[in-house]
């Protein structure tokens, strides 16, 4: 028997008793004629003492162990005399009588400690060691935890969580598809499911009315800090609802979620804000409410001027970062250079002091009277002691800085904390998004989603304006999770196709068993997906994904501890008939 | 609103409340002036009345309806005068007055009730048309029910859910994996896991000492009757056990299942059986041991006489079939068929009929005396009235076909009674087996299994005598998983790969991280994958894993209601660097 208990559960109670603890070495430290060793395993940390005057050989063989080495040890527990506080096991030591050593270890690459001292890329590679640290393996427990919730939840609700496959069928229009070739079905492959869409889809036609998934979802495409090749969604669909049905279903459950694992009581229902207005008053649609700081259009009062930037500007909008009034030029030009970096793309800013004296000073000054900027206070509510930065250009990409300035002055001001939660609906999405470069339309959520009603009409003679029953969850600016109402009509999809470019010939080799199925009595269906890597690193208190995973792969999609992907050998291709054509430049990272 | 309640709840107590309902018709009929009409949901059916005196335009709407429409329909419940005791609803129905048809079917392919007119392709083809049916439905329930189960057992004992990665690195040695091309690093590929074994390993190296994942795993393989490209099992590993630890654990869990699931108490513990004496009396490492019916080897007492088809053999077993004494000519002409079967592969059959009066008759009585006969009968312990049978050739083929004589004989006899369940443990499983085509030693589990200690020394010089740490869990003659312990040493890993005929270089291509991994410090671990596929199929009373799965593909490997794998654009394998070198007869079945 390797232990009679962990490491993290023996206490006064247990004292004089006589137990067996396995684990990893934490900490060895000689003190006059004692060994103390902390001893470690995933439920806490022990502390052993070998006393050389009781037992000078084992107190031997205790000085020969090293950090990360695993040990068995026998003894009894006795009372310590210099307690520790600050772990569940600090009031109590081991006095050690039997030693063995499981494994040794060799110097690991890191310090395996609560802060360390190894970098991303070593830590990735050493990615078992890394895990061995407490606040990564907490991480991993966290996860556990909101899956188990996240389940517990939904059967409670009779949903029923089943498997959809992971060998699907590849689609021209899925670029960004894994595919996979068949060993069995020569010249042909299969795809990696960038979501379940389709076969929760055709559950819904099945009459499975509430159904559920804890499931990897694929996508090849170039990586952003905060994406990965696999990731993994709360997939979830439901029959004979509406909207308000899906939104009160997946708002219950966010808020299970933050009462059970964060003790966290989200009182209020979630805000609903339409697209429309989180663009306009966020110039982004996932919003961070934790804030106010809302933007202001200042368009049509600020042209008119001798102010060219603003008169050739399609648009012009502000924010007001309260009690700024009196930041330096270091700090003001600190802030343009923000917004002019090329992912923000700002040609410049504009900035109103609106002193404490009553006075205003601005980079705009020669322009604009000081009676015209306070009409422009006005509009902002700004006071004395105020802020007021605006920038100006082509509209989407002005209010898309305006919306990076914003989190940036919020993150400034200390008013995005991380323990604070602001949920919220973006709802009403446009249905379709135009594409200057392929000259079409692209659904904006996806080709099954429901046209509003009440826009329908509009589908023939202004596409762009037609609303979609398609709704986003969005918790301190992050996109947890969207989703929206199903077409459940043959036709109805067949010109939904059309409008999105599809020929006829197209849309039936790819969708033409979802067209089928239609015909036989399809009910009226939505759901949603959530995020799930997003959700918990939200919970963690993290920045990325990353240390979420237990094992993620960097930003060019390598794992670097197990070096894959990797070449395949010859004869492992010709099994598959194919044959690597063109490798110029091996871009490994 | 769709629905005020469902299809499966409404009794006599909620006579006279004004209901909403939703769902597809089941079944229509017409007598004298009224309309049934079965409404059917995934809870239940509820049967609806139009009353043509009551309300005849209504009515005539009802009578355009159709099978597999789907309706919603408001009424009041009354009581129904001729009541169904067989359904929850059977007292009930409703008077319908308002009828809203939310979508039309045409005539499903094949019947959509208990037993269905469909055939094994066209159920396939429209899988979510079959997923329709009470007993399909059911099993898709069963199995979210059992993963459930499966979960609390496990999240009760502190066992960790982790993902690992599904994209992971392809090894020469996995002639069967699924590889998947990288764009983003070209020409490399990733490999879709088989198992999650290594990466199970390395969380025991990080200290999660109890991790378990309900997971797909993938296999590029011919598909014999029972088997999916993609399959789900219940992985799991633990730290600091024997294998005593992890089976009762397992076999807790079994037992907890059973309890849960179909409120059958298991109360005994579970056999355990060694491998060689499962194959010294059932001819198989995964008997059924529903019934008795042990092999008994009659080698060395039926040589000697003038029959050499005896004295030629390597080895000579027999069965007893209790009570079959009376087989007639026919009967016994279909067993030496059945016997003959290529994938038997017997010779022929011997019968000694031990009849009610004492007399002996047999194929052989012109080389055997009764009194010889009587002798294997004592041996056999076979009485007045039954049947020897003798089965006689190289040995582990007659082996193998006396297994399947037995289990064909118990099939007849009726003793393999789907509701009775009986797990047994395999344990000592030999460590390696030979492979006379390539003519070296493949590990029979895997290359991490630990040998046991006290047959190390026979690794050298003996290697086919050294069992492992290995153990299979058998239910009613189906291996529902297995696992072992494994090795936690680097040199000891090193080894095993040398035994199993890796040279260094591919050991540390392959497996280098691991046998790194292995410096730091790993605890002595080992754990169990079942197959849940399997284990439901078992549960379900099913002879096949398909119909436990909601979308499965069929023998070659092909979605038939997706049409997939399918071929794949040119851009896209342009994109991959990849071309198809040759097709010559696709094998499209």
């Amino acid at each position: 028997m390797y232990r009679t208990h962990t490491c993290g559960e023996l206490t006064a109670k247990n004292i004089d008793h006589v137990v067996t603890l396995s684990g990893w070495i934490q900490k060895m430290r000689k003190l006059g004629g004692m060994t103390f060793i902390d001893i470690r395993d995933r439920y806490g940390i022990t502390q052993l003492v070998f006393d050389e005057a009781q037992n000078p050989e084992l107190c031997r063989k205790a000085d020969e162990l090293g950090r990360e080495f695993v040990i068995k040890v026998t003894g009894k527990i006795i009372e310590r005399s210099n307690k520790n506080k600050k772990i569940p096991t600090g009031d109590i030591e081991i006095l050690v009588s039997e030693l063995l050593v499981l494994s040794k270890s060799e110097i690991p690459p890191f310090t395996i400690e609560e802060e360390t001292d190894g970098g991303d890329e070593l830590r990735m590679k050493y990615r078992y060691l890394d895990l061995r640290r407490n606040p990564v393996k907490r991480n991993i427990e966290l996860r556990h935890r909101m899956a188990r919730e996240v389940r517990n939840y939904l059967d409670l609700l009779q949903f029923v969580e089943i498997e959809t496959p992971v060998l699907i069928k590849s689609t021209p229009e899925g670029a960004r598809d894994f595919v996979v070739p068949s060993r069995m079905n020569q010249g042909e492959f299969y795809a990696l499911p960038q979501s379940p869409q389709v076969f929760k889809q055709l559950l819904m036609i099945s009459g499975f009315d509430r159904y559920y998934q804890i499931v990897k979802c694929f996508r090849d495409e170039d990586l952003r800090a905060d994406r990965q090749p696999e990731f993994t969604q709360i997939d979830c669909e439901m029959s004979f609802v509406g909207q308000d049905d899906v939104l009160a279903i997946f708002e219950e459950m966010t808020k299970h979620l933050f009462k059970q694992v964060k003790d966290i009581q989200l009182n209020h229902n979630f805000p609903k804000i339409s697209y429309e207005q989180a663009m306009h008053e966020y110039g982004t649609d996932k919003p961070d409410i934790r804030f106010e700081m809302k933007i202001n259009e200042l368009t049509d009062i600020a042209k008119g001027k001798d102010f060219n930037v603003f008169n050739n500007a399609e648009y012009i909008g502000a924010i007001c970062a309260c009690g700024c009034a009196e930041y330096s030029r270091k700090q003001l030009d600190a802030l343009t250079k923000f917004v002019q970096k090329p992912q923000i793309g700002a040609k410049g800013l504009v900035y109103i002091k609106l002193n404490e004296d009553g006075s205003i000073k601005s980079s705009i000054n020669k322009f604009y009277t000081s009676y015209e900027l306070q009409k422009w206070a006005e509009i902002l509510n700004a006071q004395k002691g105020d802020l007021i930065l605006i920038l100006a250009g082509e509209k989407e990409n002005t209010l898309n800085a305006l919306s990076e300035l914003r989190l940036e002055m919020g993150e400034r001001l200390g008013l995005r904390n991380k323990n604070r939660f602001t949920p919220l609906w973006i709802v009403d999405f446009p249905l379709l998004e135009w594409d200057e470069e392929t000259g079409r339309f692209y659904a904006m959520h996806h080709p099954f989603t429901m046209p509003k009603k009440e826009d329908m009409h509009l589908l023939d003679t202004e596409p762009a304006k037609v609303r979609a029953n398609a709704y986003d969850l969005v918790i301190n600016g992050i996109e947890i999770g969207g989703g929206s109402l199903r077409i459940y009509d043959t036709d109805m999809q067949k010109n939904m196709f059309k409008y999105l470019g599809f020929t006829q010939a197209e849309a039936d080799e790819q969708f033409g068993f979802l067209m089928d199925a239609f015909k036989y009595g399809a009910p009226p269906h939505g759901g949603i997906a959530l995020g799930f890597d997003r959700l918990v690193s939200l919970f963690a208190g993290l920045d990325s994904i990353r240390d979420v995973i237990a094992f993620p792969k960097n930003n060019s999609g390598r794992d670097v501890m197990i070096d894959s992907p990797s070449a395949v050998s010859e004869e492992q291709l010709k099994e598959l008939n194919l044959k690597v054509i063109y490798n110029p430049k091996p871009n490994k990272i």
